[in-house]
């Protein structure tokens, strides 16, 4: 698939930017909104790149997504929200969210390489002053987690709510990059004489875990019973 | 444990700096060397943050490390492989790991969390223009995803290390951060009727699936059999 280095965005996908358009790896990338969706709904951490001081920092975070806006939380004292208010219009950010797949073993060391999805959104972070917004936003965090968890837990209160700093990332400048498949050894490398493929990387969840002090008739909920 | 803000290192820790001297969360960060390679090691994929005409970039990407310095690697054509090059003395670069080890559920939607291990480097990246280095780098990076993995590949032709670029970032301005444990609910609400407590998150390996041209007569190596 050809992309043109600058595109404007339609209702299936993204616009592609100079920066959002690769140097390289071009048939890995797309800019397919649903695709970038189910990669950023698919994950708990996101990886949020700022720059302080000139130099980059790049801290992992919990996020939510609702619709084509992503947040991102955490206290009114941590680095990247105070940047993000004190600064006008708000604070550059790159975000990245990444699931890694599988182990892709090739015969020749240059060709190993892994299978994964990633998604890397572009641009101006800022905070939620709107206390309908935050409140949504907040909710969304949670949900992100486990999803309906929102409903079955004690909302924020007055005092938490301004103790939490929320910064808002519209999803407007976003590529995703895919690898999947085997390994592309050279035809000359097929007949070596070393083992080739995938190692799949699978996730799951664990048996969950009470709280110490958790009241025992307190059931484990429906939404977790899944896991 | 308390730290100073500024220390030098030692033996068991990384030296502490202003910017690896956590702002919130402080009973949660670590300079221990052995806690960081650990962490180091035990994860795939790192998230280099680095800075293009002003603004964050941060992608995701395979490492290798070997003793107090860590890998990166790519194509010569790739953004930031290029930047370091044309850089004197290197990029600047945040190089960050995180394990997501289980969803925190708390009785409050506020006190809702991850138990994660995470490493955030802050450096120089450098590239590496000594063959002997090159090579040996190259090994660790393939070895980091198989360990053993680059005795049992065909090593890389002159061709093939002629088209990589290697970075080396040295182990100095580090800082680990762990969260372990059950939700940190506010004693006030801990009779309230929602469940409460930890879904541990699991990783693990799938069965290795073998390229579909792979000579029959190959065998399963005995490193990927425990897979």
């Amino acid at each position: 698939m050809e992309f043109a280095m600058t595109s404007p965005p339609t209702d299936a996908a993204y616009r592609t930017t100079e920066r959002t358009y690769p140097t390289r790896g071009r048939d890995r990338a797309s800019y397919d909104r649903e695709l970038v969706h189910a990669i950023l709904d698919g994950a708990y951490v996101c990886h949020l790149g700022f720059v302080r001081d000139g130099a980059p920092v790049v801290l992992p975070t919990l996020y939510g997504r609702v619709g084509e806006t992503l947040y991102v939380h955490g206290s009114t004292g941590s680095r990247p929200l105070r940047m993000a208010g004190r600064t006008d219009p708000g604070l550059e950010v790159c975000l990245t969210v990444t699931h890694v797949d599988g182990l892709v073993l090739a015969r020749s060391a240059f060709h190993h390489s892994m299978n994964y999805r990633s998604v890397v959104v572009h641009g101006t972070a800022r905070q939620v002053t709107d206390p309908q917004e935050k409140r949504e936003a907040l909710d969304a965090l949670v949900d992100h987690v486990v999803p309906g968890r929102s409903h079955d837990s004690r909302p924020a209160n007055d005092k938490e709510l301004a103790a939490t700093a929320v910064l808002r990332l519209d999803l407007d400048e976003v590529s995703a990059k895919v690898r999947t498949g085997g390994p592309n050894d050279d035809p000359e490398d097929s007949s070596l004489p070393y083992w080739a493929g995938v190692v799949p990387l699978v996730r799951g969840h664990g048996n969950p875990v009470p709280a110490d002090d958790l009241d025992p008739s307190v059931a484990l909920p429906g939404y977790l019973a899944a896991f």
